[in-house]
C-alpha cells in the first residue's frame, strides 16, 4: 500500500550522552518510514538551543558538517509527513520558538489536534501572530501563556488539547515527553547503555541505537529527563485506550513492538486468519512487496500452499522519477515492480497485500500479472475495507477517493480486474493482537470515532474529557 | 552480499521512437542495479549528437529540464560502476568524441578489456592524447584510425580487442551494438511496440519499456539499427561461450532472463540444490534480504522447513549516511537491517545468502542474530567460495581481502561465528542453469580463466584468438 | 568609505501595473547600495500575498522563474542591511504574517525603532511569540492588536513607535507607506507612465523604472494606493525635521534628489567648501574612488588644481574573495585599489574622500600611495569627524572603534601617515544643502540627538511626542 | 564600451613560493578584466599536477576549500573569454593532459592561432582525437609528438604555430612561458619578494601580489622557472613588432605598464590629442564611465572646459540581471547608468568614450542624456572607427555588425542622435604611445593585417616566417 496512506510523523528525544545529535540522527533514520517530507533536529548544550530542519529525507537534510555543528547534551528530532499544514519548510519540525523574554523551547509532534483551529482562532482574536500552518504551533502559544502563571506550564497547556498527540519537548536543561490520554500513537522510553534515556515513536529506533526498552509512556503521562535522571507525572487520567490498529496493519516497522505485540508477528497472524476466513484453491501465494510480505507468509503457512516471489521491486526508483506523459506514467508503474513471468505464467495466484486505499496502483499491478500470463488472480487483503477518514494522525485521501467508499467488495473486485477479492474481518483483525478489542481505534474501517471529528466538537465534548475551555 | 562485489555497468540503446531520451531514462532506471556510480545519455536528432552525464544515480543525474533538452530519434545510455578508471566525472559514459573532422560517436561499454593498457601505450608512443582513465577510450582511437581506411571501422576496431565487452555505439544516423566472441556479459535485442528496436544489458529493461525480447546479440556479432530497421553482421567467429555464472548468482535482476534461464528460477534452484547438498536440523529458514531471498525460498521448499522473515531492511538508509565514529559504524549496520526478536529468539536458524565476499558485513549480521537470541545459526551460501580475481568485468576486492582466500570452510565459520557453514558446489551450481557446464565462466570460484589475465597476455594468445596486433 | 558604515535598508512599493514584481525587482536593483545583505519581494494578486526573500544581492536572490511566479497587481520590496537583528534569513524582509484569522500583511522597514525592545518585552509578557530578532516584527503585533478594535489600525500602531522609520505595507488590496514625524530617512512618491503609483526610498529607483517624482511622503503622513488611486492622511503632527545629513555625505545614490537637493551637486559643493576651508599647495587632486569622486571634483574646481585619477578600483573583487592569511589580506587591499605610479610618483597629492569611519582601510591606501612614490599626501574629508553612534538607522561600529573618537585631528593624521589632514566643518557641510541647518540630524558628528537613545527613553519622552504608552 | 568587444584571456604563472595557488588566485583576480567566462588554476607539488577549472568569475569558481586543496610549489592560472571554441566548461583553461605514458602538462593561452584548424585537420587525418574546440589543444598534440624525438619539445612545437600567443606551461618540475615572435599580446616577468618568479599578462597582477617587474618576455623567447631559478632561450627570431594598440585604447587595466607606456597616461594623452583634433564649443566634458574617464580627463585638461560626472554607474547590476521583455531591457540600460539631471540639464555636453563597437548601447545612453535635458551632445571617441575583424585575439562581432562598417562618420552621428561626432585619427592615436608607429598592430582600424587571415594562409606564408610544415 505504499504511496497512498501517509504516515503521521515520528518523534525522538534523548538526554544524557555527549553525541546526542548523532543518536537523534540514527533515530530519525530508523523512523524514516513514519515521514519523508521533512526532518529536523534541535539540541541544547545546557544553555541554549540550536536546530536544523529541512525538506526531504534525513540523509538529504543532514550532512556531516551540519551534524557536527549540533553539539548537545540532549535534543529532539522529528520526521514529518504533513497532516495539517501544507508542505513547506516553515512547517518542518521541531518548531523552535522563544517566549517570555528569552525562554527557548523546541517541540516535535506526532498526531493530530482536533481543536487546534478553535484554539488558534481564539489566540488570533487577541492579536497573537502565527507563522506556520501546523497544529503544533498552538501548543507553544499555550506554553507561553501558562509559563507566566503556572508552575507546570506543560501540564497546564496539555489540558487544553483534544485529539491524538505523542509530543517531545526540548528546553535548555531537559527533555519532556507526553502522550494523549487515549494513547493513539505509540511512544516508548529507552535506557542508553552509557547512561541517559531516550524517547521514541517506535522500538525500532531504540534497537538501532542500542537502547533497552524501559516501557511505553503511559496515556496521560508526562516524563522528564534531565541531568538528575528520569521522572514522571500525570496531567490527565488515562481514558479507555484507543490504540491505532492501522499501526499494526501498515504504518509501523515490522520489527517494532507496539501496544504489546511485535508488528511482524501480528501481520503474519493476520495472514493466517485471512487464510481461514477466505480460502481459495490456487497454485501459490505471492506477496505484494514489501508491505504484504508478512501477511502473505502467514497465509501460505496456514493454507499449505507454496510461497513464491512473483513481483520484484526496483529499489532505485525514487521520488525524483520524471513522468511527463501518461504512457510514461504507465511505464513507471512497471518500473517500480517487475513481474517474474516464469513464476506467475499460467498459474492460479493468491496475491496478498496489507490494505487498499485508492486502488489505482493495485489495479495496475493486477494488470501486469495478467499480462505476464496469470490464469487466475485471487486478491486477499489483511485488513477490512477502509471507508472513513482518520482524525487522529493518518493522512488518508478524502473518503470520496477511497475505493471501498460506497462500493461492495464485488464492485471493487470488478474494478481491480481480479477473479476474487476478500478482506479480513474487523473481528478477525482484532483477534490477532493481544489487548482487548475495545482498546483499539478502528474508526477508518468502522466509522466509530472515539472523539467527535473536528467541526462537531462541542463544549460538552471538552467538558466530558475534563478539557479546559479556551486558552 | 550488498556493497561488496561491484557490478560492471549496464548499457542501453534505442533507435526509432521520438521520445528516445525518455525510453533510455527508463531503461537506465531498470538497470540501475548494474551501476550506481554515474549515469549518462547521448542522443542523435539525425544530424548531431547531444549528451548529458553525471556522477550519481539516474534520478540524481537527470531532471525534467535536462531530459527535455535531449531530443532524439535514437540514442544510448550507460550505468557505470568503475572497474578500470577511477571515480570521476570525466570517466562517466557514454564517452562522446569527434574524429576525422566532424565524425561524432558515443560509446557505452559493459565489460573489461584485457589488452587496453597495451593498446593505449602503443597509441601514446605515437603522440595520441587520452583524456580519461577508462579502457573504453582506446576503442574510439581504434575507430578513428580505421575510419580512414576501412569500410567497416567498427569490425576493424573490434578485431583488436581482447576480453569481455558488450558495447553500444551511437552515430548521427544509427545505433550499433556488439558483443565479444565469448559472450561474457549479457546483451539482448528488443522490439518496441510502436516500431524501432532497442538493445539492453538485461531483459528487465525491455519489460519496463514494453519491448518484446527478440533474441540475444550473438557472441561475435554486430547489429545495426537505423531508419531502415535492424541488420546484422559478424566480426569474429563465436568462441566456446564463457557466460558469467555470477550474473545468475547475484549480479542480474531477479526478473531478467539471462543466457537461457530466468534469474529468479535459477536462484530458487540453487537454494533447493543447497538443501540437498547441505541439510541440517533447524526450526526455520530465513533469508538475508534482499539478495538471499530466492535461494532461501528454494531451500525452505526443498527442506520442508518454515520460511520466516527474521531480518528487515531499512529502505531509507542510503549512500548519504554519515558515520563519523566506530561506534556509529556499528549502529549503521544495525540500522540497515533490523532483527525481529520474536522470530529469531530461541530458534535454530538456517540463514541463506547468495554469496560472501569480504565477510565483514556478514559477521556483523550473525552477531545481531545471536544478540537477538538465536540458539543456533547455520549459514548456507548458494554459490562456491569466491577465491579468485575477475578480469572480465566484476570489481571484486583484491584476492587477499576475500574471506575464502587461503581459508578452509571451518576457518570461515569460526570467523563468522556460526554453528555451521556450507557452500554450494561448483557442479551443483552449474546443474541449476540450462546450458552445458562448459558454457559458463566460473573463474572467480575455480581460478580457471578462459583468457590469461592482463599482464601475462602474449602474442601467441592474440594469434590464437585471431586478434590483430597493435593498432 | 566603502565597507565601513552600513546603510540601513531601502524600501519600494508599487500598485497598479500588471508586471509589479518586475518593477519591484528593478527598483531593488536601483537601491541595492542601501543594503546588500538580503532582498525580498511580496506581491498581491488582489486576493492573497505571495513572497520570496533570501540572503544576498537582488540578482542572487531572484531568478526568472521565481520572478515569473510572483504575479501581482501590486507589491513591496526590501533591500536590507542589518541594524537590529542579526544576519539570518528569517530576519530578511518583507516580513509576511497572517493575523486575525486570515488577514495577510507584508511589511518593509528602513530606519530604527528606539522603543522596539520595550514594546517586545511588553508583548512577550502577555504570551505573544516572536520569530525574528528585527524591530519590524513588533509593528505587526501592534497591527494585529489594533486591527480588532480600530478603524485605522496602521495609524493606531504608528502612534506607539518612537524613532526613525520609512515603512511600506502590502495588504491584499492595496499598498500603504508611512514616514516618521521627523523625516529621518527619505521616502518619495512616483507616478508610473502607464498609471499607478510607486513609493521608494530614493528617486534613483523612480528614474530607473521611468516614474515621475510626485513629491516626498511627508513626515507624519500615511499614503494609500489601491485600485481607486492615491489617498493620504496624517497619523501625527510633523515635528521639527531631522533629515539625516549623512545620506548626502555618503549613503544615497549620486543621482538621487533628497530632502530638496541633488546628491551629487551637494557633494561637489562640499568639495568646493572644503577647498575654501582647508587649502594646501599641491600638484593635483585625486579622488578616493568611487565615493570621494564628486567632492574631489569640487575641490579641484575651486582650487584650480588638476584633477587626476591615481587610484583605480578593481570592479571584480567581490564579497567572495578569500583571504586566509594576514599577508593575503594586505594583498586584498592592493587588489581592490591599484595605484597608477606614473600619476602619483613624485607628486604632492591632495586626496579627497567623503568620510572616515575606522580608518584602517584608509591607512592602507595612504601606504600604497607612499609606496608608489607620492612626495606629499594631504587628505581632505568632505564631512566632520564621526564621533558618535547613530540610533536612527546607520550601522556605524561601536564608538570605541571610530578613529575620531577621543583623537585630535593631528593624532588621526599621524595614525594615517599623511602630511596633513582636514575635515569639513559642520557649518560648512550644512551650508551646502538647501534647507535650514536645524532641519538636519548631525548627531553622528555632534552628539546632539533629537531623541534620547534607546536605554534612556522615559515615559516623559514618549508623552512629549504624544506617543501612546504600551501596546 | 563595456560588453561589446570581448577581451582575449589573461595568463599567470608562478614558481617558487609555498602558497602558489593563493598567489595565482590573486593574479587571476587582478586580471579578471581580461576574461570573465571561465577561470582555472593548475598547480604542481613537484611530482604531479592538480587542477580546478569552472565557468564564471574567479570568485565564483574558487572557494577556500578548493584553494586549500591546491597545494603547489608552482602553477599557472587562466582567465578566459572565448575567441575560438564555444562557451563550455571542457574548453576552460588551463588544459591539463597526459601524454607519452605519464607526462603531465597544463597549458594556458592568450591569443589566437591562425593555422590551428589546419594543424588539427592534419592530426585528425591520422586518427588523433580532440576533446575541446579550442585552438590551444593542438599545442598539446604538437608537444606530445615532439616529446618523443626532440630535446626541446616546446621550441619544436612553437615552430609550427602561426598567429598571436602568449603561453604559460606547467610541468611537474617547472613553469615555462613563451611569446609569439610578433609580440601581439603582453607578457611580463616579475620577481617575488620572497624568492621565485612569476609571469603575467599585465603588470597590474605583479603590483597586486607585490612582485617587481623584471622585464617583458621578448617576442620569440621562452623562459623557464624551476627550483634553480630563471633561464631563457629563443625559439624564433623576433619579427617586426605588432603590439595590439587596442590594449592601450580599451583592453588593459589603467594602472598597467604595457609595451613601454602606462595605460592611463596613454589614455589621457589620447584625450588631449582628441581635443586638439576635434574641438567644439561646450559647457562641460563628461566621461562615459568607467572606460572613457581617462580620455575625458585629458580632453577637459587640454580644452580648459570643466570636467563633470553626469552619468553614474550602478555597480550592482551584474550578469544575473533578468530582462524578460523589451520594455524591461530599456529599463536595464537606465539601471546600469543613471543620469544626474542637474549636471546635464540645459547643458552643451562633450561626451568622451574610448571606442564604439556596435553602437546600440551608446545610442541608448545618448537618448538618456537628451531625456535629462542636454541641449547639445558632442560625442568624442579616443580611437579611430573600428571597421575590421581581429584575427589576433579580440572577439569583435562580425564586421557587418560594426557600426563604422560602410558608414560615414556623419551617418554614425545621425544614428546615434548626437549633434556632432569625431574620432581620433590613427596617426593621432599612435602619437600618444612611445614606440615607433610601425611597432603596433592597427588592423581593426585600418585593415592592414601583418599576417594573412585564417582561410588565406599559404605554404609561402609559413615559409616566409620560417614555420615548419605540418606536424
Amino acid at each position: 500500500m505504499p504511496d497512498e496512506a501517509k504516515h503521521k510523523c515520528g518523534v525522538f528525544a534523548v538526554w544524557g550522552p555527549t553525541d546526542s545529535a548523532q543518536l537523534i540522527y540514527m533515530g530519525l533514520h530508523a523512523q524514516q518510514h513514519r515521514g519523508q517530507e521533512s526532518a529536523g533536529i534541535a539540541v541544547s548544550n545546557g544553555r541554549s538551543i540550536q536546530h536544523h530542519v529541512g525538506m526531504g529525507l534525513v540523509g538529504e537534510v543532514f550532512n556531516a558538517q551540519i551534524l557536527q555543528g549540533l553539539e548537545g547534551r540532549g535534543g529532539i528530532g522529528h520526521n514529518r509527513y504533513s497532516t495539517t499544514g501544507s508542505s513547506r519548510v516553515s512547517n518542518a519540525q521541531p518548531l523552535v520558538r522563544e517566549y517570555g523574554g528569552g525562554m527557548q523551547v523546541a517541540v516535535g509532534h506526532n498526531g493530530n489536534l482536533i481543536n487546534a483551529d478553535r484554539l488558534r482562532a481564539d489566540y488570533e482574536s487577541r492579536g497573537h501572530i502565527f507563522t506556520t500552518t501546523t497544529d503544533t504551533e498552538v501548543i507553544i502559544h499555550l506554553l507561553s501563556k501558562h509559563h507566566l502563571t503556572n508552575e507546570d506550564p506543560i501540564s497546564a497547556a496539555l489540558e487544553h488539547l483534544y485529539g491524538a498527540y505523542s509530543l517531545v519537548f526540548l528546553f535548555h536543561d531537559r527533555i519532556e515527553a507526553a502522550r494523549d490520554p487515549w494513547g493513539w500513537r505509540p511512544l516508548v522510553i529507552g535506557r542508553l547503555a552509557d547512561g541517559g534515556y531516550c524517547v521514541a515513536s517506535e522500538t525500532v529506533a531504540l534497537d538501532t541505537i542500542g537502547a533497552k526498552l524501559v516501557r511505553e509512556v503511559e496515556p496521560g503521562e508526562i516524563i522528564t529527563v534531565n541531568d538528575e535522571g528520569l521522572s514522571s507525572r500525570r496531567f490527565a487520567d488515562a481514558q479507555q485506550p484507543a490504540h491505532c490498529i492501522f499501526e499494526h496493519v501498515y504504518l509501523a516497522h515490522s520489527s517494532s513492538r507496539l501496544f504489546g505485540d511485535t508488528v511482524q508477528i501480528a501481520r503474519e497472524r493476520m495472514g493466517e486468519r485471512l487464510a481461514i476466513e477466505a480460502p481459495v484453491e490456487a497454485d501459490c501465494v505471492i506477496p505484494m512487496p514489501d508491505s504484504g510480505r508478512s501477511a502473505a507468509m502467514g497465509y501460505a503457512r496456514q493454507s499449505g500452499l507454496p510461497f513464491r516471489e512473483g513481483i520484484v521491486p526496483n529499489r532505485y526508483v525514487g521520488r525524483t522519477f520524471i513522468q511527463p506523459t501518461q504512457a510514461q506514467r504507465d511505464m513507471a508503474v512497471k518500473l517500480k515492480l517487475n513481474v517474474v513471468e516464469e513464476v506467475v505464467g499460467g498459474k492460479r495466484l493468491i496475491v496478498v497485500d496489507d490494505s487498499i486505499v485508492r486502488g489505482t496502483t493495485t489495479r495496475g499491478k493486477m494488470q501486469q500479472l495478467r499480462n505476464a500470463g496469470a490464469s487466475e488472480i485471487h486478491l486477499r487483503i489483511s485488513c477490512p475495507p477502509i471507508r472513513h477518514a482518520c482524525y487522529f494522525g493518518i493522512d488518508f485521501p478524502d473518503p470520496a477517493q477511497l475505493i471501498a467508499n460506497e462500493r461492495t467488495v464485488d464492485q471493487i473486485a470488478a474494478y481491480l480486474g481480479v477473479d476474487s477479492l476478500a478482506y479480513l474481518s474487523t473481528e478477525g483483525m482484532l483477534s490477532c493482537v493481544s489487548r482487548p478489542p475495545e482498546s483499539y481505534c478502528t474508526a477508518c474501517f468502522t466509522g466509530e470515532y472515539r472523539l467527535r471529528p473536528e467541526r462537531q466538537v462541542t463544549k460538552l465534548d471538552l467538558e466530558r474529557h475534563q478539557l479546559k475551555m479556551f486558552t
